[in-house]
């Protein structure tokens, strides 16, 4: 689902490159009381998002987030939780100038940090709520932040831009094709965007915006301008929150581990839904429990985060706890809410079958305790008699876990399903 | 959900006022095949929530619809399929402008229809891919057309706009706070823009996009700018396609409609969910079938689309049968899915209570004929010996009751869920 990192001698392998993520705006466009960047995603906050983009570039050695002062305590518990690393917290400005300028000062002063960290020669500024920059377009940036002083990613304007006049009235429209709108992220040679910084007024200070700007105006320096792609959007409104929120959800639901023990039934089931999961564009990974710890393991930090435990014992909780402890033991900090599908196989030749409420209560006892762990366990009952009709019964039963997956949805935990 | 259409002397009232909407976009920057005003939100296409926007107000005469030719018959089939009055389809041209233009010309000339329709003092243009139009900003730009001659949305700018150099590089940025975005709805005097169409050249009809500048350009009109709210976004790319969804699911689950006959304890039930739901801000509206036919069609044709049927026989389709046959006669269009939960009372003293397989597969084939009707129905059991826990139990059926209304997850109907 990531991209694997970058290795250190892949694109701007050799210059040294710190990030700063400014993370101190107020988020007054999107009209809730929890600034935009803290508002969670799938269960996290955003601007985790945005520092694991960055942290898994292994050529980006340090990260600054710079965060107005109330909200130093929160970026912490948030860099302790998902275990981030490489990242520094900075305390922003009243504006976004002065947060960027204080990230910066970090390389520079020892005012905000109790050590000075080593001057990288190329910065990235990215705003903490862009989450789906790629590490190809911070390379480019990068690269042409070396060679040209300055850097930017740019996109075609949505729509037509217009200058008022006084009265409210329209002056003249602007050439759409003419003007691009400034996006992130951005990239300096240290050294000019900090004397950029230390040359410009308060007025650039307070009432500015834009970094390549001061970079033209105080160093001379004309920015190349990279084309980015649709995906360097920026988290405004609450609409691009339920966006960000589709877009993870379904980036998390390309990939699924099956997993059955030996047993024929069984084995038969899980082969069967493997391909069928594959027929459907999932990239589909089936393993036996018992003997492959750590391939699971391998699978879990390569971000499956979807698991389907087969087994043929009614509402068996064993294999799933075993599952469970597997993850834990992992020690990986869950970025996302894992989805644990414990698929129960029902071949009995009894036509009276039936469920009864005390197992049903089992399962959802067990499943609220595995949410505390950020797991989403669900319940998925295949009965048949007929093999003649398996293979419509793995259809709907693929049909049901790709619903489970995509939705990942925390009410419906502990529920049994019937393919 | 939908607020209440204006009354005829309401706004601009007794001005003659017709909309254009241009919906003949290719779409590219989506990245699909289908055009994005043709792309479906929860099942229905984009273009139908733009011109319900519209109809539900009743001040507007015509609203023309602009396709391009071979998506002709799926407009045609759309409009048939939704109910929507007052409706006419044209053919677009090859660009927006000329489509635009061909959109005006059905008041002027038999070119494009059958019969030439009244003139309006006042046209609306708007893009069909803003489904979210409300009937504020529309009367606010019809008002000040009137008065300047022409009118348009504006917003503030997201991000910089910035002009570059041959050479790809930056050089200059405009300042923010002097520019605005220019969106949608705008309105014109129509012989003001049908003139500003006649007078304009090829250029402007192949390369232009803004119908304000046409306006100043060609009629000296300077158009009065109107701050528009963030809702007037345009459906872009799959992410805005994503946050549509979203934003309608989430206007749907605001309403739900609690249905219980007056048997002690399914009243009881009934009156606990009510309760329930309206302390967690939902607007609850509690009927009892048998009597209240005319009650329920004012409920459903007031944009409820959330059933909850109580009953306290086991897995009683009858009831909700009854409410489908209900719904059916209203021969009201479904413009969304409806969600029916079919919630299920057992008090029996039983305590090795069971479901068995059958009835199981006697909901799930009843639930799938409803989804032939856009009906949704899922089942909801609800079990308990001791009154203690009873407001606990209701608790859990509402967290699941608005988990499947948030979702209406088309995948999961017939399955039979445990409060």
């Amino acid at each position: 689902m990531e991209p694997s990192s970058g290795s250190r001698d892949a694109g701007p392998a050799v210059t040294p490159v710190a990030a700063v993520l400014p993370a101190g705006g107020s988020g007054e466009r999107l009209g809730g009381a929890t600034p935009k960047q803290f508002c969670a995603v799938q269960g996290r906050p955003l601007v985790s998002y945005t520092v694991r983009a960055m942290e898994r570039i292994s050529w980006i050695s340090n990260i600054i987030v710079v965060v107005s002062p109330e909200n130093i305590e929160t970026m912490k518990s948030i860099i302790e939780k998902y275990g981030h690393k490489r990242v520094v917290i900075v305390k922003g400005g009243i504006t976004r100038h002065r947060s960027i300028f204080n990230g910066l000062k970090v390389f520079v002063e020892n005012e905000f940090s109790n050590h000075l960290l080593q001057k990288p020669e190329v910065v990235i500024i990215h705003d903490a709520v862009r989450p789906f920059v790629e590490e190809d377009i911070l390379s480019k940036v990068v690269m042409a932040a070396k060679e040209y002083g300055a850097a930017g990613a740019i996109r075609p304007l949505v729509s037509t831009v217009i200058a008022s006049a006084a009265d409210g009235c329209l002056d003249h429209s602007l050439e759409r094709a003419r003007y691009r709108a400034s996006e992130m992220p951005q990239a300096f040679l240290f050294d000019i965007i900090y004397e950029a910084y230390q040359q410009c007024t308060d007025y650039d200070l307070d009432y500015g915006t834009e970094c390549l700007h001061l970079a033209l105006k105080y160093c001379k320096t004309n920015a190349k301008l990279v084309e980015g792609t649709a995906d360097l959007w920026k988290v405004t409104y609450k609409r691009d929150l339920y966006a960000a929120e589709s877009i993870i959800k379904d980036n998390l639901s390309q990939q699924v581990c099956v997993i059955a023990d030996v047993k024929e039934a069984v084995a038969q089931i899980g082969f069967l839904l493997h391909e069928t999961l594959k027929s459907q564009q999932i990239e589909a990974v089936s393993i036996s429990l018992s003997k492959n710890d750590s391939r699971l393991q391998n699978i879990f930090s390569g971000q499956c985060y979807n698991f389907v435990c087969i087994n043929d014992k009614k509402y068996a909780i064993q294999e799933t706890q075993q599952l469970v402890d597997m993850l834990e033991k992992s020690d990986l900090p869950l970025l996302y809410p894992v989805v644990l599908i414990s698929m129960h196989l029902d071949i009995s030749e009894n036509i009276s079958f039936s469920i009864g409420i005390e197992e049903l209560t089992r399962i959802k006892k067990f499943a609220g305790e595995m949410k505390k762990k950020n797991i989403l366990v669900y319940g998925l009952l295949i009965q048949y008699k007929d093999h003649l009709v398996l293979q419509k019964i793995v259809n709907s039963a693929a049909a049901l876990i790709m619903a489970l997956i995509k939705d990942r949805n925390p009410e419906l935990i502990g529920q049994l399903l019937v393919a």
